[in-house]
């Protein structure tokens, strides 16, 4: 068995989502990893991953909308605004949703589902540097 | 160390959980795996997994309640409706939860706690078939 | 590769956040794995982990509040309160969050972001006793 890692650097453009599925593919595929799993962690506390739908764009949307609504930008009970009025909402936003993922690898594929993307989502709402760092472990064909 | 990955099909009955704590238990002792780390994927956007207490089946209920009023079906500001008014809620309740757990493995036995089981949470109505992947690796006894 | 487990108590002092940073960092370092993946499991179905900022302590106060405002104790809908008030959202409040990590390793250190620290996050109000596995696996320098 063996194991490599790879950073992916993301360049948002402000609040929303961007597909890195064909990036952790790619990755595996170089890699020539056959059986295994994949760990996908995303170094920050304002941003996260996501795996959602990939066909319908409005899911995106919804997912915006609804959150926007359960942690709103600039609530008053919030202390820690240091960075802005989208800076808590996008802390809680991250805790609500996750830093790291593992999938497995089989046939030197990601065992995605059909509808599966994984998705880095922005939740700061100016564009930001990001990174995701991409482990991988597991045995050649 | 060695690894390997299987199927795990779930024919839900609709909305609600369905326990694969037996599953996952079976699954590594089969392999024979007496050291290592159990990773457990969903391959779905609209039914997680969740690890919660298995006791009290009024733990579920009130889950399901919870999330009911959290992520209402029917909401009018969802515009992904076409597979009904459940189908934006389970893509979110989806994404509250998770669709992959990771499980150190010791003596032979999963680290859960005493009162921790692994739940598949089917978030849609209607009953649907799903599909989890289950990927150990580890060392033998 | 190789991997190995380690069991880590923590007495919390009531509904809050335990920084683990520490304890998992002098895992890898004794350990003397310089490339691998660290996973953290809680055992517990209401206390969770939680990987957020660890400079501002308001932070941690605004996460408090946001998640007692979204998961009232007390809340007359639950029917599971064997344990007082805050025993379902305690289980509510593990569900929203997680239970378990993963954390890739390079160059002998956790690839965690400049701001990000590991908690356990106490959801009960009282004082518990804990546990927290975290099981490393990779290579030696």
């Amino acid at each position: 068995m063996r194991q490599t890692t790879r950073t992916v650097a993301i360049s948002s453009r402000g609040r929303g989502f961007t597909d890195i599925t064909g990036h952790a593919a790619a990755f595996i595929r170089e890699e020539g990893i056959e059986t295994g799993l994949l760990t996908v962690f995303c170094r920050h506390t304002s941003a996260s991953l996501l795996i959602q739908e990939n066909a319908d764009p409005d899911v995106r949307r919804d997912f915006e909308r609804f959150f926007a609504r359960l942690v709103p930008d600039g609530d008053p009970s919030f202390v820690h605004t240091v960075e802005g009025k989208d800076d808590m909402p996008a802390h809680i936003r991250t805790a609500l949703t996750a830093v790291n993922l593992s999938i497995p690898i089989a046939d030197g594929h990601l065992c995605l589902g059909t509808w599966q993307g994984i998705y880095v989502w922005e939740h700061r709402l100016a564009p930001h540097q990001r990174q995701v760092i991409v482990h991988v472990l597991g045995d050649d064909a």
